[in-house]
């Protein structure tokens, strides 16, 4: 199934901007666009909403979506489930909507292999300097929790080069446009206008 | 080889406002951008200069740059030779500057398979009814004429599915910023980036 609307996978270690980039990208009123929102049988922490931050199933109800194949792509991590539903995305994107996944390396080679015509754009810090100084502004970590961090961010960032588009967040503004011309591009993809304007094409080569 | 500057090919009929585009675009100060000049053997005609519209060269001239292989692609029409030079292109490429091709489906078939990084673009008019008047207020050309560039037009139109972008050029400032999104996000491509930032990326994985 072709669609108009693209699905995007957005990756990036901890501390290289892409929330603040996806908040500037869904403020930019460029078209529509959504967030897609995982599912998780973990407990929901104090300040998380339902449906914003997570789905929040039981474990029965996610081993029966399990079963139902709703999910795109799921893991175990420890005793907790998280997944990301398929039935959502589809509907969006059939209704023109773009859909953002923000997931890491491993959920993305999954869902690549089920859904080819997805994009996917890694974020990178300008230095791994940079990085931690980001991580070290952030809160009253030690620096033990600083390194761990790190670590996890140096295993995420060597697989950008399996990702479409790369960005270097060093200036927040040039990310950002950098962000917006690759969206905005992707409609242009002629498999995308094929479905996009199919009358007026059809017209054409008449 | 890969590059970072990128070599995109933009065909489409005549009168879907392709050179209005791309005057445009190398207006807009982006970054380094270069139109191909093809060499041809034909006579130049008046008001045409050397090495702006084309690079015009003698028959033997051609011949020898044929067994040089000096073209990425080269046609006979008739009596004459047209060309698009290799050599120019790549030295462009290598130096960060993007390059244009003005050439037709033809041409862009022999392309692809000599240099398969390369980006494709199509124009379209909104309709035939747009095209055919775009062609009439032109000039003074008879009824005849006119068909027959319709009918050109036509046989290129169709050819439009084999590009990787489609600009339907209904509205002039919309497809150009269609163009320059295209144009822009592309440079973001991570082979590009693996080529323009290589350092960088050398110490953040490291």
């Amino acid at each position: 199934m072709n669609y108009f609307a693209n699905l995007f996978i957005i990756s990036s270690p901890s501390g290289a901007g892409k929330s603040t980039l996806l908040n500037k990208l869904f403020s930019a009123n460029l078209h529509p666009m959504k967030f897609s929102i995982s599912h998780t049988t973990r407990d929901m922490r104090p300040g998380e909403i339902d449906g914003v931050h997570y789905h929040f199933v039981t474990k029965e109800k996610f081993r029966e979506m399990i079963d139902g194949k709703c999910f795109f792509e799921w893991a175990q991590v420890f005793d907790n489930y998280y997944g990301t539903s398929r039935v959502n995305i589809e509907e969006y994107l059939k209704n023109g909507t773009d859909v953002f996944l923000d997931i890491d390396w491993q959920g993305a080679r999954q869902i690549r292999k089920q859904f080819p015509a997805v994009r996917t754009i890694f974020i990178l810090p300008p230095s791994l300097d940079v990085l931690r100084n980001r991580l070290v502004k952030r809160g009253q970590d030690s620096d033990q929790v600083i390194n761990s961090r790190m670590d996890k961010a140096k295993n995420e960032i060597i697989h950008y080069d399996e990702y479409d588009y790369t960005i270097i967040n060093d200036d927040l503004e040039t990310a950002f446009e950098q962000l917006k011309n690759i969206v905005l591009a992707e409609r242009q993809k002629t498999a995308n206008q094929m479905v996009k304007n199919a009358e007026l094409l059809k017209n054409l080569t008449k």
